[in-house]
């Protein structure tokens, strides 16, 4: 389809590369989280709705898994990330597809010296969907890219390219803001505390340049001045007209935010020894702090977790991170049902 | 459903810890073997009987594939065992649930320092019911208990947990056992000879405990007395009127054993030296050993084996550790359609 | 069946060997690339070219699933194999088998010290086919002889023994043959050169001896020294007369050829410092080449590819080693299709 060379492609701003990977509205490749504007965050979320209220009968859930049972995904995670694996593997099986994997990161055509373009494009031939998750910022998008001018070109979904991009875990963190507010007017207009580490979580970054999509709503920004909110997305917000508080004491808005958004410290990525000078009890959620909180707040956290949230809020009702992992599967079923264009056998179900 | 906090459930004795993990005569979860009582035993085996008869043709295949089909298991098998997850894996396979698993100890969650009940709890979310096997003695009843208080609460199986528990290893050298003696009486009134490593050996253990179920059965101790079959069954057995003997010496009772069930000298769990000064041949059987044997005598071994069966005894008629394996699987895929209510459409099947 | 022991069958000729694995013109198992004569290969080309055709639409395909869908393979590949894995496992799932796998080395039961004889009786149990891939060059051939004598004889398939056979890979070159020259009178009589490791390059190896069943083929041997095509081949060739001549120079041949097969050197399997001595360059094909060769000569290679084939020669309609990736799907269907006896069911479809 694209006469551009991939060098001539990278050269090209983020949303003119996203228009690359759509086709009549229906994505091809998912491979940013810039590529979920608000239509189609929409249609997800209702298309997620209804998987979700057909899994709840027998009936409705082995119709749902008629609509891809001719359909073989492959699940390529060669970074390791056992809950997203799951989530997806799951999410497959619900729409009845066939699933294969690999997850060594070690895998023998490498150690033959193979390029992974060749190994992907192997793979694209046998499955018909490829989902793929390793450690490499432009992997997937190159591949996603090479796969339009591959006979086939299969769908292809990133879940998880590095520290860059993690579209579907944004998606999940919108849609289960979408629910925690479906009574009370939705997304627009609400005030949303993101917490933790700001610069390097994937999730806290693609969250806020999501949010924009979202009128009214306004960020406040909890972390230690090392790990906060990068540049990059701030200049975002500014240019939507979104406004965000940068702080680093959380109780001071704990009464007044609609969301809280934790995110755990990815010391995972640390080379050296900065976070040993930084005081990471100041940016947890305690118990104490829930009688501070709106009746209606939400809290989220796309897990794992560490000691930013203690265990002995997790009956509380308003932490909905356990229904966050349950929404992820919903989304990401209702992801594969938009790529294989199954969305209208899904609306139309009489049981929906 | 517990008002119990996780230590005072621990406090309990196992029988009424048992009663925790049943409901409506239906186990919630498989953890100890001590659940399986006589009734339940019976139930298992009749339904594992239909289950294969009904395997024998493709059409029966496919109806028992219809029974779970809109099911999805989760094999999370941390401490590597090829064979019982292959035979958990057919099982769910051969009632038509979809599977995923998890087979590498060190699960990324881990590297990102969560707990493994956080990620059990995700677990939870994607599958219908999860079995587990890791090295750790009490992590299963752990999470079990838990899994009482989380929204859901998927069934569990404990397909081993360390040095402790196998339940369906017991359950299925019992349905061997059952089937052995199907056309003479059954297993009451039986003599079973246990052979080997009876101090470590957790199959040897359950298997002891679970005859008590049976009157009139007596039992014989072959073993090394640095290995000798401990106390707690001992008394166990004494409380439930089992008569047992100990021996060192196999060939005294040879001529007058209804069954021999032998097991591998455990020594990959030797800190130290101790299997140097036992001489293991004295606990092996051999190929003239059959001649001595009832014609009827059965010769059981949970496998994997190494020299205390020659395979020069596989061909003979008695030995039956290769349809241990195979009731294995059928055990395993009656437990599931039991904790799963599908027992009624089996056992009703005009096929059956 | 055979009253033979396994020391006995193996002092057998090959062909002798053979014998033993079909039964009414139907393969029990598949151990050497020896086995697939001319009448063996036709039928399957004409088999994967119905499940290809059938594969076309919806209703096709889940006709297709429906064929084995009570039925379970077991991959057993100890030896890492990416894409040969999922190309089986694709196969399987093509035609509706479950399936279960064990792809780490290291698998618990040889840790505790049981053979691999017993893990495979155990495996075989449990399902209804077993596919297996190792390292050493004859335990293929040693489980499917046992097989033959243990209840159920499962049919077994060789996914690669080491650097001895693979006889799959050998049916999806051929049929990539078959499928090039389907509008040129077929492979008969068509001139083949084969190029790089044909010294310990299974796959060149296997191609030559299957060559001889096509009347009239000539093959050019474009090799270095050290790699040259071995002497037992070149006897198989001299008896059954086909033609072959030895080059170090591929470019006086390239304007000649109908096909040329090109390999990769297979340093992996290097002990000393062989192959530094060895001037690749010569052996591999360059863009420029592309204007010598014949319109209508295709380019294989079994892959993975190193520096052998650039990238630029991809879209080259001529090279066709992605479509062999396709092609082993295919193929490796339809073996398991013609094992399970349901290929009658195939070839009569209307639809095909």
């Amino acid at each position: 389809m694209p006469n551009l060379t991939l060098d001539e492609f990278l050269t090209l701003r983020i949303s003119q590369r996203c228009q690359h990977f759509i086709h009549n509205n229906r994505l091809l490749a998912l491979v940013y989280a810039q590529q979920l504007d608000r239509p189609l965050l929409e249609s997800l979320f209702s298309l997620a709705n209804a998987i979700r209220k057909l899994s709840q009968s027998r009936d409705t859930r082995l119709f749902l898994r008629t609509l891809l049972s001719d359909r073989r995904a492959m699940l390529y995670f060669t970074q390791p990330s056992t809950r997203t694996f799951l989530s997806f593997s799951t999410a497959c099986q619900i729409l009845g597809m066939s699933t294969a994997d690999v997850r060594d990161p070690a895998t023998s055509s490498q150690i033959k010296g193979e390029t992974r373009q060749d190994a992907l494009r192997v793979f694209s031939i046998y499955h018909d969907l490829v989902i793929m998750r390793q450690s490499e910022a432009d992997f997937c998008e190159n591949i996603a890219f090479q796969m339009l001018s591959w006979p086939g070109h299969k769908p292809i979904i990133n879940a998880g390219s590095g520290a860059d991009q993690h579209p579907t875990q944004a998606l999940l963190d919108l849609y289960t803001l979408h629910r925690c507010f479906a009574q009370t007017g939705g997304v627009d207009h609400k005030k949303i505390m993101l917490v933790g580490d700001l610069k390097r979580g994937r999730t806290a970054r693609s969250l806020a340049y999501l949010l924009t999509n979202y009128p009214g709503v306004e960020l406040i920004f909890a972390a230690p001045d090392e790990l906060a909110m990068a540049d990059d997305i701030k200049a975002h917000l500014r240019e939507n007209s979104t406004p965000f508080t940068q702080t680093q004491d959380i109780s001071t808005h704990l009464s007044d935010v609609d969301a809280i958004y934790m995110t755990r410290i990815q010391d995972e990525w640390d080379q050296g020894t900065t976070k040993t000078s930084i005081d990471y009890n100041r940016f947890g959620l305690q118990a104490q702090h829930l009688k501070t909180l709106k009746p209606s707040c939400c809290i989220l956290h796309p897990l794992p977790r560490r000691k930013e949230i203690p265990a002995a809020i997790d009956s509380d009702p308003r932490a909905v991170y356990f229904d966050q992992v349950e929404n992820g599967m919903w989304i990401r079923a209702a992801l594969i049902a938009h790529m294989f264009a199954v969305d209208e056998q899904i609306l139309c179900s009489p049981d929906k």
